[in-house]
């Protein structure tokens, strides 16, 4: 298989695009790619501060790099959860994402939420009796929450995630299962600014899983190979299986799958359902925009721990 | 496995519905539930006159069972569609289904595709030059004009097919992954009658595939076992393996995914896109209703057909 551009040898071929490239282009390709798609969605300019939530992995590592190399400022977030499973998984892609920092000279923001909450994820789980057993729940939860604060309290315009298409698929999928409208009606590239709300973005939106892996190594970027040890068996990774045999089978349907998804929304396939803002009001607590009556959820699961603390 | 009705030893385990039935109380269940969707989907009373289109198959054939049994005025039609296979496809469901009729005292209508329109299915497919080499697409044009031309012109009100729920899953699950619009706001247990087309009923909608199986052997119908010839390595065999393996996995989630659809629907998930009486005209030849300009796809079909043959 030679590259498209020059003729080398090629080191990625990708059949779903029936594009295959050498090293030096297929590192060029996917900042290119990557630009494509922040324009198309209109998700950020040169003018805009962004931050990037860091985990450590491929993809936002991969985000941040392919940021700073196109030119936007960038800073990024890591949030530790406090997760060991038996090799340190928060420690390590801690040091992972002060590396790339470092390495980079980059800003980098660390939140610790035990420090900040008293507890760390697992615990905090287990405590509030959230998420039958597993802390999946309290950590989506916990991460919404921190990096909408930092966002805000910082003063950044956007917040940038790492999903990549094999994530934002498998959620889409998992919505369409069950026919969730109001997940169906928001999903996407771009979940809007709202007072008090950063907006939102996704960057690698269409890029394959085994895209943003091959751009890591073939950049050399150093992240946490370990997936969250809380991770085996969930649904999501169930229905990352599932596309990915679709995938196997017919190349290009996870892609098809996504792109038409937004394709008939932006054509009026689904109903107004009116707009976040307008069923929010400020969390006496902490001041993010909630849905809940009272505390949003997250302050609600903090006092509920600190009344279970009390109480023992 | 005890029957959850009586106790004796149960023939019919249902996983999705945690239910188990012997044979007796099993072969009530399947016409009562039928009654209960029939009415719970207002598909027909029983002043309405009902076709069923009956391709000699489990499923036809017992919804034609089922609804006599239920004391629905009801008569068959068969469409010859010429297709052999090598082991006499079309002759042997057209026994099947006269056969059932005979054994019923049942009035069955018969339409032979070749003594129509001068040639069987397989051939009209190929002169037409449709459908990549597979007459599925041309097949199904045949059947749909055929079924609305019998119901009009013999004066039924209902048109009634032997769809079961994974029939209608893998249809579903196909028009999701593409996300095909206009199928999603119509696909459905029924299709509205329109000027010059009786209302379209899928009674069995609801059942899996292997509870109509089980329906038919238990009742001791004679079907033919063998799936169409040209059905082999269809996306909708495909579709249904998917399905099969998510079932299989998850039990129900075939049933949550269809019902979940109809219920979100019905909630206004989807934005009003215009009735399909809206678009529709009066084909100049056979005077169907029709999206297309001037004549109707299946009139144009046999036109290019005819134009073919003059110029051999």
């Amino acid at each position: 298989m030679k590259c498209k551009k020059c003729g080398a040898k090629a080191s990625v071929n990708m059949r779903q695009h029936k594009l295959a490239l050498c090293k030096e282009h297929y590192l060029e390709w996917v900042p290119e790619q990557a630009e494509r798609f922040i324009k198309k969605y209109d998700m950020f300019t040169h003018g805009d501060r962004i931050l990037v939530a860091v985990s450590g992995g491929k993809d936002s590592l991969s985000l941040w790099d392919i940021l700073v190399r196109l030119g936007y400022q960038v800073d990024g977030l890591y949030l530790g959860l406090g997760i060991d499973g038996g090799f340190g998984y928060s420690a390590e892609s801690h040091r992972l994402a002060e590396q790339f920092a470092t390495q980079h000279g980059l800003t980098l923001h660390v939140v610790d939420v035990e420090k900040e909450y008293g507890q760390p994820v697992p615990v905090l789980s287990e405590m509030s009796h959230r998420g039958q057993g597993k802390p999946c729940a309290v950590c989506g939860l916990a991460k919404r929450h921190e990096m909408n604060r930092v966002a805000r309290d910082l003063g950044y315009d956007v917040l940038a995630t790492g999903h990549n298409l094999d994530d934002e698929a498998a959620v889409l999928f998992g919505n369409t299962l069950h026919w969730s409208g109001d997940y169906l009606v928001r999903q996407g590239p771009v979940l809007p600014e709202t007072p008090g709300l950063a907006r939102k973005v996704k960057p690698l939106c269409r890029f394959y899983e085994r895209e943003m892996t091959a751009y890591a190594l073939l950049r050399g970027i150093e992240y946490i190979y370990e997936e969250c040890p809380f991770a085996e068996g969930s649904t999501s990774i169930y229905y990352k299986e599932v596309l990915n045999r679709l995938e196997n089978d017919r190349p290009g349907s996870k892609l098809t799958f996504y792109l038409r998804f937004l394709e008939a929304r932006a054509e009026g396939l689904f109903a107004e359902q009116g707009g976040r803002a307008q069923e929010l009001h400020a969390c006496p607590n902490c001041g993010q925009p909630t849905t809940a009556p009272g505390l949003c959820s997250f302050c609600r699961m903090i006092e509920k721990v600190r009344g279970e603390l009390r109480a023992s």
